[in-house]
């Protein structure tokens, strides 16, 4: 059976098709959506899990920034780099505050802040960033704004400074949301977005990062582990590596008309293979921003973070199920990716400048500001 | 305030966090579903909406295809044009099922039929891929398994035969989802997958398509489109472009073991530039399986694909908001999508085998296919 809509062999019952008879369509739609809703809460309740929480007084502005999730320990990270880090994340929610105090848009803010953490040595993003197997560096960034459901988005680039400013570029200068490779620098050098030489991007300890991976390939270390199981293991590194530099960067901000902004910058992984694109560049996974609902940048196994959609999973949350920000998020970092054995954390903010940064690593580079409020900035779980 | 999972500044109140005591908890519970619950029904339902249809008995397997949706009108589409179209989805439909109908899986049915529509010269996707700016063919491919929401997907490929077949290879021969660019092709070269040279994509229309578009640019009529709102229109096309290939072809199935897969495939864009990546391999947006909720596959203006995550919606309104599969995908193609102005149709199948097939264009090349049943073929508004 066809209908105007073009869908075919399905049948109609109506319920509640009368609104202007309540009585009746409120008791059935109550009966329905209690069951239903019941069904939902039942398959996503814990004991500990609350299915609302009182928000706190909506900020004016509010920014956060994270540089990363994974399994450093404090004993791994020498004393300067994590100095180094704590001024990085400081200074990005510096600049990114300055602008949300005078004003100024949640999408600028955003981006000022991942540019603070690209230009910096100490996060794989920008500068920072890791080599592939090749010894080249392939930048990926994603921006969205939460007003307008706009996003722009840049995979596989190489020569691009600041990816974050390409893909906002990409947003507001082309018709596109996601540019590629040669392509990408193209469109970059149209718009006079800087490009740098390779050698912009080599910092010590991004090459040896590669260099003992590479060595590991050749004992066969490598090779024993990928006969266990490929994708659980393609993460794992010894803390050495990641202390070098945790991750992708990104941060979330809402501005003081009420907007909602994320983005997302990442130099990939090091030894990287085959034109691996993980979830930094991908609007819904690694990044997403609404209005209605949240704006999420995560950080951790990429692959993880696509296939279960975690960005968009989490404003969905929001959205369909009425979760607090920090329930959603934490359901889906804490539960849904742990029980995939997907190591990952993101940072969270909803409509009101609340702020959530679950992560299931020991360690997710972070911070906070809010208007009124004083920068946090963590590292481990202290 | 800092909490054991690393979330910042949140204040907590507890609801029913003794779930032995039952009652209360129901109670509480209760009204706060049903208020959360009614919010949420009146945001999202309209007169017409439902939000339960009784289910269809479950099929033993099924699957569904489609070709690509777009504005070409009957008056458009020559006879033989047509013919062609249908017996590759007819085609399609039958490779699929023979298979489903073998006991195979969803995930191997998905792939060949989808591998029909890549090797006919008369869809964009494949042989019939259309051309880039630069004259070249970038084909891009996704494909997931619903039961362990595995997934695999190339982008900007030059001389993959099958592109549909290497997503599959990337879910399971590799750690990774997403491969792009000489990348992929480098592990297609490792992974014995068969490559082709370039001239094996050459079509008529497809070259026709493009110098048409090329010439359109030359007299200055797409420059003046430009001036207007680029995002809206850039995939404004007279019919007889779309009519030359309505565009992204995909399939979703159901088989025997209850699991679903979906997969997606395309050539693009003619005239893409700047290595633009639409919706097709990116899994959330054009492609996504999950055995709890649908499988999805999309085609249309493969930009508002990724920014609402239209496979991953559909299956969140499923799984979250208990909608049926076709309340959902009309939401999310005859109301979201629309209200973006936004070309585009899906194919979405559920656990039980039913389908949902809304575009919001005046064609998309479509089938439908099961168990005891026979194939069923629409091009436009039957």
């Amino acid at each position: 059976m066809k209908t105007e809509t073009g869908s075919m062999s399905y049948r109609r019952r109506s319920i509640g098709s009368k609104p202007h008879r309540p009585l009746p369509f409120l008791c059935a739609a109550a009966a329905l959506l209690l069951s239903n809703g019941w069904a939902v809460a039942q398959e996503e309740a814990t004991p500990r899990e609350e299915e609302a929480t009182p928000r706190e007084e909506a900020v004016r502005w509010a920014i956060a920034v994270h540089g990363g999730a994974g399994n450093a320990r404090p004993e791994d990270v020498d004393s300067e780099r994590e100095r180094a880090w704590r001024e990085g994340l400081a200074a990005a929610l510096a600049t990114g505050g300055e602008i949300l105090a005078a004003g100024g848009s949640a999408l600028s803010a955003v981006e000022a802040a991942v540019r603070i953490l690209e230009d910096s040595p100490h996060f794989n993003a920008g500068k920072g960033a890791v080599f592939t197997h090749d010894g080249r560096n392939e930048l990926d960034a994603s921006i969205m704004d939460g007003a307008s459901l706009n996003s722009g988005a840049v995979a596989a680039v190489h020569h691009v400074k600041n990816p974050i400013g390409l893909a906002r570029r990409v947003m507001e200068a082309s018709p596109h949301v996601l540019l590629g490779g040669e392509g990408a620098e193209e469109f970059a050098l149209e718009q006079g977005v800087e490009l740098v030489p390779t050698s912009y991007f080599f910092t010590e300890s991004s090459w040896r990062s590669l260099q003992k991976e590479l060595e590991e390939e050749r004992q066969g270390q490598v090779d024993e582990r990928r006969r266990e199981d490929a994708r659980a293991l393609s993460l794992r590194r010894t803390p050495g590596h990641l202390a070098d530099g945790l991750g992708t960067v990104g941060a979330v901000a809402l501005d003081v008309h009420g907007n909602l902004a994320a983005g997302t910058s990442t130099g990939g992984r090091t030894n990287k293979r085959y034109g691996r694109i993980g979830d930094s560049p991908i609007v819904g996974a690694g990044t997403y921003a609404d209005n209605r609902a949240c704006a999420v940048s995560g950080t951790g196994h990429g692959e993880f973070f696509i296939t279960n959609a975690v960005a968009y999973d989490i404003c969905a949350r929001v959205r369909y199920l009425g979760q607090s920000i920090r329930v959603a998020a934490d359901h889906v970092v804490l539960q849904v990716l742990v029980a995939q054995s997907a190591d990952g954390g993101v940072i969270a903010m909803d409509p009101a400048g609340n702020v959530a940064m679950p992560f299931n690593t020991s360690a997710m580079l972070r911070g906070y500001l809010r208007a009124g409020g004083t920068p946090e900035v963590a590292i481990f779980r202290d």
